[in-house]
């Protein structure tokens, strides 16, 4: 499985071909309606599609004279999953910070608490001092 | 930021890359026990360190004289970031066996329920041949 994550990576350090995915994404398409968008040649597209088929990141249908591609979830899987491994280390700053915010939140709430029998005492005295 | 994420790809299309940061997000470490458990040579891992390093996956303090290597989760957040979209291909496909299954469930419930009554007419009828 470690070479083909690193092939799946590899596959992915492209914004053409993350471009391509992201099409693919909407539903399958043939190679021409693909390479519309592009401002690449049909053979730089056809590159990509072969470097994104190697990493099983698309399918394409063998015997249809369009050969429509196909994105493939499986190896878009994979790498989500080794990602996954790592997500507690954002998710566990995020917490921090979190914890951060409510501990100043109960210090607000406790300075006010405190600041209120003195505001308070002094609205009495002051009511004292005109009886 | 295309061109970042091409860069973190890069970087993690490599089993050696991804074993260091496996290692770093444990904690920090010096280049000497981070390159312990690999048969590679030292400026090997310094290479591979310096690609982490420009894609913004590692940081390394410069002042020290140890130069300890620390996990940097920030472009790893973008490379899962962009991963997320594609979640509910999978997602959805888990989802569509769920319902299937469910259905089946269904179904063989309806069969039991439909069984049962045929079962209890013969238990009902054999007591009554005994009487």
């Amino acid at each position: 499985m470690g070479d083909r994550l690193s092939t799946t990576f590899a596959a992915l350090a492209d914004p053409t071909r993350r471009a391509i995915l992201a099409r693919l994404a909407l539903g399958e398409s043939s190679v021409l309606k693909l390479a519309e968008p592009f401002d690449i040649s049909l053979p730089a597209i056809s590159k990509h599609l072969k470097v994104l088929e190697r990493a099983g990141l698309i399918t394409r249908t063998r015997d249809a004279q369009m050969r429509p591609c196909r994105i493939d979830a499986k190896a878009l899987k994979e790498a989500d999953d080794w990602l996954e491994e790592y997500r507690r280390l954002w998710e566990e700053r995020l917490d921090r910070l979190d914890d951060y915010l409510r501990v100043l939140q109960a210090q607000e709430k406790q300075d006010d608490k405190q600041s209120k029998p003195v505001k308070q005492r002094k609205r009495e005295k002051q009511r004292g001092d005109k009886k």
